[in-house]
């Protein structure tokens, strides 16, 4: 079994790294803040034994290594990036979690045959530059290296140039790695572990998402002395899609959720017709075809919206995965790890996006979750207890010292 | 009759500072720009044989002296500050006619016996930091001055700190001076007078405005794991309230108008629900009943539709005035000069808030407008013909001379 303390600490040691307003996290991807959270792990990680590669993305890859030189390595991990106003958990559990478990090996002296890698991935939460979970889609061959470099925040910064400024471009060809498995260790973010009263998700599906960025053209113009008749209000259109979104999601229930984050009107003066709206609609399903079928309304249907105003309509497609299904020898693996150890769980299907769901792609992968209270992540009040930490990681270990072979 | 051409040379020239992106201006108020902007205006003011004033908040008075020591000042003018996406004339076209009129009595060697004053209000537009009319507001003591100056602009900038900064706080005290009347040229920012084909108007009212800050309040949570049960997503409820407004402005149509131009909301990340939306709703109608009604539904309405989804809401009043009805004596001396010079007019109702309209309740005050392409305001692609700018401040020349007797 792991230690919770200590794995408790560092999760409070990493959490001071980009502080947020809130008692959360605003460590964002490739901010100074990403940079010197990296360094801490980095620390943590050659104190524990371990050998740091990183990739031309900013994979961070620490590898204990195995007994059997031939042997492929089994990857934990997850992210340390977090958003603005993010919680402590939400992917550096993942993170901290493996690094605890290779701790906890290194104290029973166990060596595994496969070597153990514990990553963490650049940019998984996709707030400052989108796609979510860029860095893995790279490693996973999903999108070229150039085409991920050339993102932009809404500042107009390059990703490529703020991997470069600070200073965590590896040498190592993303992708190069090959794996023999891979585990993910996560918060569910989501309420039905806590409703259940369950220790342990064990997670074999993952929903897929469809990110469409929507751009709405009007006319700006006085809102004073602009009469109603002649005003092409891009605010406004943009609200009744909003309300559309809101309910071709709801005609999927319980099987698909819906809604707009990121929100922006130009140029957002109090006395200006907003000219334009600019905004992301997220809907998300573990089913493929409703994705396809909420995407499709989606175009249909805002389209219509705006015809009715004379305004104009672009939509673009800026992130998506299909639904995912887990490799059954690793879920299985999960979950036998935890009735081995006593912990309640059930099987569960991921409601967010993850790492794991694009190396799925390359190699036999599983989650494993824990609960959250009230189901409360992407907020900074975002909250577990050591309890749940302590099984989620103990899960863990057990799986991939499985895996890994003693 | 007024030099037309060098007119629109002063226009131009002062359009090249704080240049917008598509051929308008962005020289928002106590920027650079707007530092830059008020210089020109004061060498042009100085070469034109003017002393200038300039008073504690940063409006410039630049006075051409009268024959009789005892008589009050005609003032003219409008404002130098633009939208952040404005046009060339909004505000400048006011400013640079009352110069334009100074240079021709000079040319024709005409003395008034009361002193002639061209004003630049500071921040008229409202937009970096509301409410609109600021500084004439102060002037006119609606405000005080040390609530204008801590109002913020987006950047958390204090107003009063932004004042110091760009170097025109002047040493007069807001409000001082006193007037005998006051006549501001401005473009129409509508369509009615092109649709009607008269070069000018004549400004009998302004309508009322009335802005009110909506805060939305749910909780930020994840977009993909949060069931859509457990949602309090307060970009959908701003969607929902936006409809709204514009559903109260039409049940006043013709006699009122709705829009917000202004919609923040936070974290603003693709896969975070809204936790929070903050929008400015703008209602102006010439009836004050009709704002009342508009602002006491929105509040009721508003609050029906957080209650519904489990949200919270506050507003906050940050700008209005009631509607205003200019000065009888003023307005028929526009009359008469637009009826002597045979340009074609009409008595309008300005539908945009005016410096004028606070003026309006310390001395008698009328507007002159020009018609402006389509009725387009508030967008860099604001347009006049030279031939409208002539007519108007022909216009402004002769009403002035007649108030400020020669
Ligand atoms: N786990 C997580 O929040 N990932 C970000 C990608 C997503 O929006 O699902
Ligand atoms: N004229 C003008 O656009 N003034 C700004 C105040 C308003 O919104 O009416």
């Amino acid at each position: 079994r792991i230690d919770p303390d200590r794995l408790w600490d560092s999760l409070m040691d990493m959490a001071k790294i980009g502080p947020g307003v809130a008692g959360g996290n605003n460590r964002q991807t490739l901010t100074d803040a990403d940079a010197e959270g990296r360094a801490l792990f980095q620390s943590w990680c050659e104190a524990a034994g371990m050998t740091m590669g990183v990739d031309k993305i900013g994979n961070m890859f620490a590898t204990r290594a195995g007994e059997d030189p031939d042997a492929l390595p089994v990857y934990v991990g997850s992210h340390l990036d977090t958003q603005p106003t993010g919680g402590k958990y939400d992917g550096v559990l993942g993170v901290l979690g493996g690094l605890e478990l290779i701790r906890t090996l290194n104290d029973l002296g166990i060596r595994t045959k496969h070597p153990i890698v514990v990553t963490n991935w650049t940019n998984e939460e996709g707030t400052r530059f989108a796609p979510a979970m860029l860095a893995s889609g790279v490693f996973a061959g999903i999108h070229t290296q150039d085409w991920a470099e050339d993102k932009v925040d809404a500042e107009g910064k390059r990703f490529g140039d703020e991997l470069d400024r600070i200073g965590w471009r590896g040498d190592e060809e993303v992708g190069a790695r090959k794996m023999h498995a891979m585990f993910e260790l996560h918060i569910e973010q989501g309420p039905i572990l806590e409703a259940e009263g369950r220790d342990i998700g064990v997670v074999t599906h993952g929903q897929g998402l469809s990110w469409t960025q929507v751009t709405v053209t009007g006319k700006e113009s006085h809102t004073g002395s602009t009469p109603m008749p002649m005003r092409k209000n891009a605010g406004l259109a943009m609200a009744r899609i909003l309300e559309k979104v809101e309910e071709i999601a709801l005609s999927h229930a319980p099987h698909a959720v819906g809604a707009a984050g990121h929100i922006d009107v130009f140029p957002n003066s109090r006395n200006v017709i907003p000219g334009k709206a600019v905004f992301t609609v997220d809907f998300r399903s573990p089913d493929l075809s409703v994705i396809e079928d909420m995407e499709a309304r989606l175009r249909t249907e805002g389209q219509a919206i705006v015809d009715a105003m004379g305004l104009e309509i672009a939509f673009e497609k800026v992130g998506g995965f299909d639904p995912v299904t887990f490799d059954d020898g690793c879920v299985t693996a999960v979950r036998t790890a935890a009735e081995r150890l006593g912990y309640s769980h059930m099987d569960i299907i991921s409601g967010a996006g993850h790492d794991a769901c694009w190396i799925n792609r390359l190699a036999p992968t599983a989650m494993i979750m824990c609960p959250c209270v009230d189901g409360l992540s992407h907020n900074e009040a975002e909250e577990i207890t050591k309890e749940w930490a302590q099984a989620g990681t103990d899960v863990l270990l057990h799986a991939v010292v499985e895996t890994a072979e003693v």
